[in-house]
C-alpha cells in the first residue's frame, strides 16, 4: 500500500545525508496521504545507507502501525500529532542538524534578520518552553508534539513550517515530504548565517516588517512571482 | 542569438554550487554582450542541475525579454540597473553566500584587513542604506539596483567589484560572467576571514593604505606583475 | 592471531578519516580480545591510506607486544590503562578531533546541554587535572592513562564513555572499537553544538535532569526502545 | 635539469587545494636542491589543474631564473630570502589558508596552547612586525622575506617552521617541499582549534612548558619515539 508514497518518504529521508543535515541516524522524515489519514515514516535506527522503500512504516493518525515488518521512528508520536493538528501540512522532518541544534539549546527564538529568511519563514522561528516533568516522564514523543502546537497558538504553521524544541532541536514541515526537507535545509542555512551575523553585530534588529512582507509573499500566496508558473 | 555567451553565462551559474556559493536556486549570474545591448541571465527557479544552455533568458537594457521560454530571474531589474550604470562591467552575479550575507544582515562595510582583500577590492566593501518603505512596495529589485549606485556615487566599480545589499546579501560583478563569480568567491571568502578574525582581535584596525595600494596595484592596471602577461 | 579483531580494528581506524575525526596519522583506535586479555592496536605514524590488518600490533595487558612486525602506537600504554581499569570496554579511539580539542584545551568540561549528548553520555564530558611534572617526565602515556582513570573514581565510564585529556584532546571508549569510533563522533559533534551555543547565549544552563535521563534511557539500558529490538 | 625536484614541487603544490589551503592560485610550494644552490617553484597565476611539472621555474639564490618560459611566483623573492638565510629548510609555502590568515591579520601571535601545537611548533608561532612605507614601496616581496628573518633572530626555524606575516598571511616551511606543506596543514589546524578555543576560554594560558618539551621531542630529535624508525 502506498508505494509512491513510502518511495517519496524513502527519498527524502535520503536528502537528510545529502544535504548535512544529520550524522548517522539522527533524523527521521514522514509523508502523508490525507485522503487515507495514513503517513509514512522511516524505521527507526537504520542507517540511512542501508534503507529501501519497503521498510518504510505506514501508521495511522492515532499512531497504529497498520502495516510495516520494522518499528516505526521513535519520534512517530510527534510526527502524529502534528499532522492531526496542522491539517494542511503534508511531510515532517525532525534532525539534530547542528545549527539549529545550536539555537534550540540556547533556547533561543530565531528572527527573521534578513531576506534567506523571509523567503521561507514568515517571522521568527520559535522555540518551545521547556516540557515538565510529567510530560517527559509521560508519553514524552506525544507531549513533545503538544508543546509544538501549544506554541503554534497564534503563528500560522503554514508560514512559520518550523519550531525549535527547547534543548533538543528542529522538527520542520511542509506541502510534503521533500517539501518538508527543503524547509529544513532553509531552517540551518538561516540558523548558521544568523548566528555568525550575531558575532559581526548583537544588536542587530530583526528586519523591517515591509520588506519581510516583500520577500515572503514574493514567493507564497497569489501574488508569488517567483520561479516558474 | 548569443549562443557563446548563453554557454559561457550557463558555465558561471553552474560555478556557484561547485564553489560552495549556493543553497538550492539562491543565485543567478548573468553576463552582457555590449555590442548589442543585451545581457543573458539565469531563468527563474529552475535547479543548478537541470539548467541547460537554451534555457538562458535574453533581456535587453530596458529590461524586456528579448529571447527564451522561461522567465529570466526575478533578480533582473537590479542587474540591468548595475548595466546601465556602471558601464565597463561584463557579468553580474547574486548569491546568498553565507558569510558575505551574515555582514549584510549585521548592516556592517567590510573593511580591507588584509591582502587577500587587497588584491581584489581596492577599499571597504561597502553596504547599502536600508530600502524605504516606498521602494520596497515598489519597483522592488529595481529599487535594490538604484541603492546600489547610490551607495557608489564616490566608489569607483571597477576597483570594488560588490556590494552588500543591507538586510539582504551580496551582489558581485566584473568584466564578465566568470569574472563575477570569482570576485563572489573572493567577497566570501574575505568575509569569513575577516569574521573571524574579529573574534581575535575585535579592534583590528583596517589594513595600511600603502600595502593595499601595493596588492590591489600588484595585480590590477598598467603596472601589474602577477601571473603571466 | 585475532584475524577477526585485526580485521575490525583496521576498518574502525579507517572510519576516522571518513568522520572527519583525523588530520595525517593524528588518531588511533584498538579493540580488546576479553577472553585472551590481548588488544590490536594500530601502529604508530602510518598513514591510513596504507594500513592494512596484518599491519596490527597484538599487545597484552601489561603492553608486551605479542605480535606484530611494526611499533604500536605511541599511545598504546594510554589505552592498556583504560582497558586495564574499565572492565566493560571492548574498544579505545584517541583523536585530535579539532571541537573535542578546543574543548580539551580550554580546560572546560562538556556539560550536558540537550538531547544530543543526553542520547549518549549520562552527564558531562569531563576534563582531566593538569599532570605533574613527574608524570610528564615519567611515563607519560600511561600516566595519561592514569589521570584519566583518577577523574572517573565517581563517573561510570560505561555511562559516559569519553573524556577530554588537559591540553591534549579527547579519548573515547565503546564496546567495541566500531562503537568506541561512533561515540567519538558524537563527541565531537556535541563539542560543535555546545560551542555555537555558547555564543548564542553563554549562559546556558545544563540540561533539565529529567530529560537527560529519559534520552539516555530510551537508547541504553533495559528499558530502551530506540532502533530495532 | 632537476625533474626529480620540478616532480616533488609539483605534487606538493598540489596537495594544497587537496588539504584546503587555497582558494583559486592563492598559495605556492617552493623546494631546493641546496647542492646546486638552485630552488624550484610554481609559476606565477597558473590554476592548480592546469600545473605540470615542466612549467616549475628553477631560480638560484639571487634571484635569477635559470630555466623556465613561465614568469616564477610573484612571492619568489620571499622564498629566496628565507633559503638564504635559514640554511637547514629544504622547502618553503605560502598559502592564504583562511584560519592562519584570520590570525595573520589579526597581529597576534599563535600561542601554544596544546599537545597538536606542540607536536611541530616548539613554541608559539610568531607574527611579524607591520613593515614601513619603505619596504612596501621598495622590493615588497624581499622586504617580506626580511620582516620574517628579522623575527627570527632569537627564534630557531627548525623548531618554529612557520610564521605569521603582518594583515598577510602564513609562510610555512620545512626539511622538503612535502614537509612544508605539512607544516602548513598543521599551522591550520592549530590555528582553528585555538581560535575555536579562545572562544571558549578566552583567558587560557599557554601550555605547560613542560608538556610542550615532552610532545615536541618525542617528534623531534635524537629521542624521539614516535612512528617507525
Amino acid at each position: 500500500m502506498l508505494e509512491a508514497l513510502k518511495q517519496q518518504v524513502l527519498e527524502a529521508n535520503l536528502e537528510l545525508p545529502k544535504y548535512g543535515l544529520v550524522t548517522f541516524t539522527w533524523g527521521n522524515v514522514s509523508g502523508i496521504d490525507r485522503e487515507s489519514g495514513l503517513f509514512v515514516i522511516k524505521p527507526s535506527g537504520v542507517p540511512y545507507e542501508d534503507l529501501r522503500a519497503e521498510q518504510m512504516v505506514v501508521v495511522d493518525l492515532e499512531g497504529n502501525v497498520v502495516e510495516g515488518d520494522l518499528r516505526p521512528s521513535s519520534d512517530t508520536p510527534t510526527h502524529m500529532v502534528l499532522y492531526n493538528s496542522f491539517p494542511d501540512i503534508g511531510g515532517v522532518v525532525h534532525t539534530h542538524s547542528p545549527w539549529g541544534t545550536s539555537w534550540a539549546q540556547a533556547g533561543r527564538a530565531l528572527p527573521a534578520y534578513g531576506t534567506t529568511h523571509a523567503d521561507y519563514f514568515y517571522e521568527e522561528i520559535p522555540v518551545t518552553r521547556p516540557m515538565t516533568k510529567e510530560e517527559i516522564n509521560g508519553a514524552y514523543e506525544l507531549e513533545t508534539g503538544n508543546v509544538i502546537v501549544e506554541r503554534f497558538a497564534d503563528i500560522d504553521p503554514n508560514q512559520v513550517p518550523g519550531v525549535l524544541v527547547h534543548a533538543h532541536a528542529p522538527f520542520v514541515w511542509g506541502k510534503d515530504a521533500h517539501n518538508a526537507v527543503h524547509n529544513a535545509v532553509v531552517l540551518e542555512e538561516v540558523a548558521k548565517i544568523a548566528a555568525r551575523m550575531l558575532q559581526l553585530n548583537p544588536d542587530t534588529a530583526p528586519m523591517d516588517q515591509t520588506l519581510l512582507d516583500r520577500h515572503f509573499l514574493r514567493k507564497h500566496g497569489a501574488n508569488a512571482y517567483y520561479g516558474q508558473k
